[in-house]
């Protein structure tokens, strides 16, 4: 509130995203657990907690059910987000190694999905991702699975 | 060639890079097909006639032989290069769908790598990937797998 | 060619656009007139001859012949492009203004996209534009008009 | 205030789309019901509750009614903005796409006003647009149509 | 020429602006004299000449005639032009100084268009501008002179 | 104030500016009375209230005066200013149109200042300017004077 | 806390690296004493104390106990960090002079791992590293010794 | 040569570097052996053939005997290196990990530097630095050690 | 302070910059004065005052007397610095024009040391330097010296 | 020359710099030699013969006959240059230092020159500098001498 009137306050996301940390720190859940429990995969469930995605009514619902969160909240978990990320090159090494295989490798993947199926390219929209743990002898691999539609490009 | 003096012209492999475009047109070779002959897969095989990655000796002479590239070229294509991407935020929209992943994927992807292996990372080094077309009735997909090392961080 | 060795040329996009704006010019063409010829749009057209979209073979073919361009120059047309732009923020004048239009507009549009479709975009890739010159009497204006495929973000 | 004068609090720009975004949430509302109830188009209105426009006195009384927000919020909206974005490549895909648009189809839309027009542009001030949902068989289709006046360079 | 095809060879705006310049050297001509023998002023003239504006046809004859350019430059030189520059800040220090006005006035511009006018911008395209040197005792003075048609934004 | 120990709070030229913005509007001025009232002209009254330009002592006190500031703001506003904006291309479009024109004809200032003057620049410091509206029937033009003392290279 | 609802709070890496910060200043610590105590090196004890690495469970422990931290910072110690710098060129000169070691040496260092192990890089992450104080007559050194798997990139 | 008049060409480091290069591939000599036969270490060495340093004039015709270049470019090995690089944020992921240890590590080394000398920094100018293979029987390891004069700030 | 947790507050470098400013100003000192009364340079003492460098521990002692700080402060000005600034190209003119003389004469500067002392640079670290008004009849002058100890590269 | 129209070639500060720089090792001579020829400063004879400050007609004319260059170079070294720089972080160490001098002591230089002149700048045009070297026990300084007219801002 200022002075003389007040500037109402919403729950944001990012409120919501700290309400869910928060109930998983404390009842000692995972992402693995929390997707099973609301019937997503990880990979979605983590990126709709953080914001990067909208809840489906019926999830959200769920979400609020299974982490307590406050009623006002399913509506926010709804929202469309604003995608953003504030640096163009990401310095956390963890998220640099995917920036740099897209950096070595984006040609090649490039090149042969026109190999494949002509002049286009695979859907970030129309898209599905997981991550694997693979046990290995030499030491366990991260295995990651990406799945979009592909897109031709239109001529008209 | 200047003045007075002269500038010794090695071969680069920019240079074997446009041999093998140029062959490959000609004998009208896929990615596909040349990887096989190889033995290779076709992610890696790109990767390397590109230059972005360096051919063993025995693949080099393989390479060379079947696109009927100059004896000299084996020992270029042997070379380490050097992997340079000029621009940060790529344009082309079938590369920019890959960064726009990693952007709003990575922190997903790093969580549950956390979630499944401890404090660590993919790597981008001891790794390999596919590019596959999935058939889909509502339109074919792309799909690609990736797999890396799991890195745990030192502590000492 | 270098001193001891040969590398091959092979015909560039770069270099048929070179050939299409010289036979364009010689022979007093207007784009409109070009598309008209390969029964296409305009705006495809001149984006296909600038490198920016790959022509499918009868169109390549079709250009080729109105343009009177070396056959070879078809399998060129045919390739698919890499889309590179080089100013992240375009200082042309009339580009610029279009930049401008998504800088204030740009979330205006997502408003409405979600509020008319839900969570979701507009492809660019499933796409097409027209521009038109519409009469007015404070001045004719310029009449831009894009429809992209609206593509659903997944949740899976 | 500070520790020994007092600083004045102005409601801002930002204040004021506050307001509206959450009596717009209480109230149910649309941008387009919103829209028509003050008689302006739906981009128009958004972007003007978004701080990104300036209203005529009439249309910001118009939606201090509509909306029931404090009087003093009139003279606010009719205030001139500022203009700014922060991201000069915007991340949100949905306006990323335009932003692609613009990078890809720019020099094409520039080389069809200069054939149409002569040497000019189309303007971003005189300047209007809509956007509408058209159903189609293989999935229904934004469609953008933006309409700016033609703008002549001057030659003196 | 390449290998096996001929790529044309097409006179550009810089081809016509070295022929200009050195023309102009030879000749020892002034920009103040070229713009009074084409009747147009010295501002648009050296602009125009630098490829940064398109001439009228009647001007672009009479400035080959007065320049004693190749009758193909005329064409050339009223191609509309694309506007590029590749410093975001400048570092020439006379252009610098125009650069850091906008940057410490642009905000004062803006705010005293508004009181004078309403909101909006003025034009950089229905534009024209003068430098004139003016006597001062304590050193002579460069007036800038540049007037720009108020466009209104528009409400829709 | 922190726990165990204080932080003095100074007045600063934001804070004058916000006070001043504050009683300009409930007094409903405009920056050319206000600049009336101090005697000084407009461009240079707005600056220095937003805190581009320091005033002389004279000035800052007419002006506390005038607007009913706090005495203590008197000498806030004779503080030399740190000149600072944040956009090193600025995007609302009034002020972006200044900057375009440093792109497109601050090659050609700088040409004719040299083939008037000499080698050297337009001072920014000893620098006026003003904003005037100049009726004209196809439309009221913004006129920008500006005039700065012609500094000469120093060879030595 | 807002109006109507409650975000929850939770305890940052931030908060813990000031309470290590300031128990560190009142006991009149040092790095190398803190590192001692915990028996791990004085580089990764800062660096993790910092927020810029993870603590194993039993260092955790042990930290909070040598530092008297309240006994819910065991648990944000062990989260797995974002590291994040903001400068991409830093301006400190102590880090600057490495960043220009990196610019000036990187391609050398990247020669002669390749010529001492093949074409691969030294890990950052399986990585350790010290500083130490070495007497010299004409002025002490700073000695850097920095120990990294070698990883060989991956042929598939 | 030009029309008219003659630029002389000068021999430059780029140009002796190439010489270098070339010489060592003909001859299969390693950076270790070449700075064997100089009598200096591989890092300085590498780094001066790469015309990042200046060689000492006995050093200089050392290297121009032991890989046969011609006599002129001994003067040109001498030369003062304009050290450049291209890449704020390097690509090549040997080079990136360097740059990576940089960010995550900087404020530790120079928070022990601070707490083991004083306030300073590491002088990257009276350095020297040498990379090492270390056997190890999980992979062997890259050592790197880098030793610089410690500076104190001045105080005057 | 948090919820359930208290985050410790320590006085900062900024701290204590606030302190110094208002205590200054209310004394109605100088820097000059200021340096005098502790016995080291003015330019040394603004900055270290800015909190750029670190106070020796009887000149910290002797300002917390001269400017009657809080004794906590002595030890906060001991403090090693981090030099920090935000803009890679300053906007203040007055600093402008110092990164303006480092563009132009900086290859000068270098050339010049390299002709008098050979190969490498001069020390920002042990550096002096003295900001001087110099009376001249057209104007007077700042006159700028500045000291560092020249440092040659190693090679080893 | 192009195909069938030819573009002239003119001389052009780059090669004059040339010409001198291969004059100059030919002769054996030393920027302070050469400057002490055409009796000017050191610092200003090596800018001017970089192309970054114009000669007068007797200096251009003593440089040509002091450096036996073509007379045509006369009227090149007289033309005004454009001053470019492409690195707005310059890289080489020696350049760099000086950059670093400029974030640091920036501020404290603008505060200085406020205290003793009052509000304005030290002009980089009216401007002199020099270059020298200082015997010093402890290792020889280079000394810095710059000398600008203070410029106050105008009030108006």
């Amino acid at each position: 509130m200022k002075d003389n009137y007040e500037v109402p306050v919403m729950m944001t996301k990012e409120d919501v995203t700290m309400m869910i940390l928060s109930a998983k720190k404390q009842a000692g859940m995972t992402w693995e657990g929390i997707a099973e429990k609301i019937d997503m995969s990880p990979v979605w469930t983590h990126s709709a907690c953080m914001g990067m995605n909208a809840f489906p009514k019926d999830k959200a619902e769920a979400l609020v059910s299974v982490m307590g969160l406050p009623q006002e909240a399913a509506s926010v978990l709804e929202e469309p987000p604003t995608k953003v990320w504030e640096q163009s090159v990401p310095t956390d090494p963890c998220i640099y190694r995917l920036y740099e295989i897209v950096g070595v490798y984006g040609p090649t993947i490039k090149a042969l999905i026109e190999e494949k199926f002509g002049t286009g390219i695979m859907s970030a929209i129309d898209f599905d991702m997981s991550v694997t743990r693979v046990p290995h002898e030499k030491g366990d691999r991260v295995k990651l699975e990406m799945s979009g539609k592909y897109l031709a490009y239109n001529s008209w």
